[in-house]
């Protein structure tokens, strides 16, 4: 056994509350070096009248680690554990003191997660795990009423630039909710939409006004309103790290300087506040000097953020936050924001934008969720050829370990955004790729995000490029894409398998880059093969049951001889499904 | 390399800010498997202008792993960064999506700590660094005032048990108090003051008043007063899990079951509370009926605690708290804990209760410090001959990587406890051993305390023999080893090298448990030598300059050609230094 590559510590995600009164623990091991693991459990204050010695399921692997866990229902809230591995005649013991090959003396020196506190308990919102996310970008989506037009607005469907504006807005979403209904998405992520001078709004200036270009706080609420109605969830863009320039506290530094009532809101190392050699005299999104950095500890600061927060979810009910750049904002601004959030809204869902490994803000006390890039950017690289199915399989392992089961029921998958090149693009403007992805999307785990416009053939590359104007003209959409999603869409909804069922690759090997996984759950069995070559090629997998059918064409499908057995035209995907009961 | 053993991940002791410009990064390899670590570091959103290579320096290791550590200090506050590690001709890159051969390009799948924020910084209080702590138990130290003596009060000196009095009080303390200047010790942590029915007091029923077998408010606000002018800084007990039975509100459930307005002051799991075939109706601490676990999720038990934590903060200038049992109460109320102390005393220091790995309660937001129970059962297995000098530095190495150096620098170490034997015991009542224990305390990181009487010669099994009365005739004390304890508490105090030096092993070797340390700071450079057996042996060390003297006695100690000669008696020690500038 390899003991160098054993891990586990008594937190985070290798040890955690998941609800009142069950613990998950993980252990990772070499891969394919250990045969069992067991977890031996117990109440310290009285081991022998509770002790249980339970087996742990690999629950993932990657491509050097394979990961074990079990699920704990320990009787009065508190749990000693500590693990035992075997490997042949080899037996190992793990606690809290190191790694042994003697049997240890329960509970002394065993590992320990001292009682479940409801407090500290991660809750996640139950509508996040059912819903399907579409973003808009309201100048991109629709332009419903053209008395708000920005000056010099041009004309719908025309180049983005850094600057330009189309004159997109809130009517516009108003009058094309039936068409979000018709595609059966049941969650909307709105890019800010607050008073800003700029088409994206991520330098905001009044924190509790729509912008008049895209309308006012009534018509946001109307808006919000039928959403409801539609059952249709609504999630905006909290831009909190920072304000736009015009923002008027930062005018007031810059206008009074030292003494401004406002000094303190930002991080100002120099008076007067301004930009030198490209390097401004305060903390500032990135090196932007119209973007300053807030002092999210100010009292005042936190009082006024955390009011913004709290003001819309009670004005229009609104559902949760998006966070932008929130990896860079304080922990304890996040810790009260959750508490000032959840109050007003217990089923308000936090997703946070956060690019790289994110667990310090999914323990429970800050966010329910990130946007999940590096999910986005294993998935492109797969379907684009850029590895085979046994690295996909040890990368999304990775992925899946990354963060605790909580989060990994809600955790904002996209494909794209308006921060990264369009999916289409991204696939090489290869259909049969994209909708491999998309697959792949809505029959994973998470909750899964369209960027507004994908499901009808949008391409676009960077940032202004992937913020082209949603094109309504149906000669001009892709319509067969759109029944595509639509039918995806449909099909995660009706079966909770796709959402909560367990996951696993049944064939992800080396020097092919063709899978077949499953999801499960008491009711149904998923299967899904993906030929994602060029070739045509015929995939089989061992099936004991005949009962297999063609989840989207409902036509049945039957192993021979105990294998079941694929055809798939290049780039081609079949999903199919059995009753469980 | 061994890459199965390379471990980092972009949070807690592994990526912490140290103070507002700094922050260390740590990394795993295999022991004696890598021969360089960089760090590769920059400004995401500058990085070719803030770019800097980092060599790492080995910090630590245990039996299985090496530990690199590196302080950075990033220009803006943010930082990206990957690791290079080499070893032969191999080179291998450590980031965020995994381990690599190619050099990855930057900044993109860097690790990220994304801001240094002065709120989230783990801050210890300073005069912790310095602390020498004496831990009293008041029933035992001395009886200062008769009359206040329990009912059934015993001889002084009588067989401690569970449950009888001997009448020691703040009085005897306040006398005394000379004495424990003169011994040095500049920190008393007591237990537990407040009113409750036992000798040890950890059932409180008066959470707001002493003890009157002990005095009252009053004279506690004199001793404190008086150990301040002293320049003794007092930490008390907080007993915040669970309460007494007679602690009025529980009384009340008891009489008045689910119509008490206490009875979401505790967990109740039916009424009446009652213990039933030894397992209460209501959660407790361990199984036991007299000490209800309180609801500390309930926002009025909270301000009654918090409320006490502030109390005593203000009333007697109170320098910190002890907090009983620790891990059994909810993140939740240990966050609210420290600000409402830091907010009354920012120099208060916060020591838990926690016996295993306790970093979960040390990322800043919660605790200072804990009891170091593992450092003590390390130092009584090694001085006691169960392990080598190999082994013994391979737990401490292990031990000093479990925590961020905020909390090595204060980490509350003692050699035994009110809930453990006796030092003298548990080295066999062998002085020569008991010394090298002490020795070793006092020339090793964190927080040493002593437990009352040790110093003089108190011996004891477990609890109650560990808890006898103080001895204060000198004729039976042994002012030797009272002698001795005075003089290490000198050294420590007059030496900032043995405080906050850096600590390095220079001989600890398999089979041989005998060991040489070195502390080293800018100004001094200890060596300590311990012979930890039974004969004669003579130890010896390359040491290449002339300048060494006797810490203790003042006498130079001359190597030859180069190398060290150091005899030793069995079981002796000697502590050279020099003088660095």
């Amino acid at each position: 056994m390899l003991l160098e590559a054993l891990y586990h510590v008594p937190r985070d995600k290798w040890a955690y509350a998941y609800d009142s009164s069950t613990i998950h623990l993980r252990i990772r091991t070499k891969r394919d070096d250990v045969e069992h693991v067991y977890a031996m459990t117990g109440d310290k204050y009285n081991w022998d009248g509770t002790y249980q010695e339970i087996e742990m399921e690999k629950a993932a692997h990657d491509l050097m680690f394979d990961y074990w866990e079990v699920a704990v229902k320990p009787k009065f809230k508190r749990l000693s554990y500590a693990f035992k591995l075997t490997a042949g005649r080899e037996t190992v013991y793990m606690l809290d003191t190191g790694i042994q090959h003697e049997a240890p003396t329960p509970p002394g020196d065993h590992y320990e997660f001292p009682y479940i506190h409801e407090v500290d308990l991660f809750k996640v919102p139950e509508w996040a795990k059912k819903a399907i996310f579409y973003q808009i970008m309201p100048e991109r989506f629709a332009n419903g009423e053209s008395s708000n037009d920005p000056e010099n607005t041009e004309a719908w469907g025309g180049v983005p630039k850094i600057d330009n504006f189309f004159g997109g807005d809130l009517q516009g979403v108003l009058d094309h909710l039936d068409d979000l209904v018709a595609l059966g998405i049941n969650a909307i992520y709105f890019t800010p939409l607050f008073v800003s001078p700029s088409n994206h709004k991520y330098d905001t200036v009044d924190y509790k006004q729509v912008d008049p270009h895209f309308g006012d706080n009534a018509l946001l609420k109307q808006v919000v309103e039928a959403c409801h109605d539609k059952g249709i969830r609504v999630v905006l863009d909290a831009v909190f790290n920072h304000c736009g320039e015009q923002f008027p506290p930062f005018q007031d530094v810059v206008k009074n300087g030292k003494s401004s009532k406002y000094a303190d809101w930002f991080h100002i190392h120099s008076f007067p506040v301004q930009v030198k050699d490209g390097v401004p005299t305060y903390d500032t999104f990135g090196f932007y000097g119209n973007m300053p950095k807030f002092n999210t500890a100010n009292p005042e600061v936190k009082e006024y953020l955390l009011g913004v927060a709290e003001y819309w979810i009670r004005e229009i009910k609104l559902d949760g936050w998006r966070l932008d750049v929130a990896n860079e904002v304080d922990h304890h601004f996040w810790r009260e924001f959750r508490q000032v959030v959840k109050k007003a809204n217990p089923e308000a869902y936090i997703i946070g934008e956060v690019w790289s490994d994110s667990l310090n803000w999914l323990l429970g006390d800050q966010f329910d969720s990130v946007m999940n890039y590096p999910f986005a950017d294993q998935v492109m690289e797969f379907f684009n050829g850029g590895m085979d199915g046994y690295d996909f399989s040890n990368e999304m392992g990775s992925l899946i370990m990354r963060y605790p089961q909580q989060t990994n029921e809600v955790v904002f998958n996209m494909l794209c955004s308006h921060d990264t090149p369009r999916l289409l693009t991204r696939v090489g403007n290869d259909k049969r790729k994209l909708k491999l992805c998309v697959v792949f999307l809505f029959t994973y785990y998470g909750t899964p995000c369209i960027f507004y416009g994908d499901e009808i053939g949008l391409n676009g590359g960077g940032d202004p490029d992937c913020r082209k104007c949603m094109e309504w003209d149906p000669k001009k959409q892709d319509r067969e894409l759109y029944d595509f999603y639509r039918m995806m869409i449909d099909l995660r909804k009706r079966h909770p398998a796709l959402r909560r069922g367990r996951f696993r690759f049944l064939q992800a090997v080396k020097n092919d880059p063709c899978i077949v996984y499953e999801r499960i759950d008491e009711q149904m069995h998923f299967t899904i093969w993906m030929n994602n070559t060029g070739r045509q090629r015929v995939l089989s997998h061992p099936m004991e049951t005949e009962d297999w059918f063609d989840a989207l064409t409902g036509e049945g499908v039957k192993p021979k001889n105990g294998t079941m057995e694929i055809g798939l035209d290049p780039y081609g995907f079949r999903i199919l499904c059995r009753k469980l009961k």
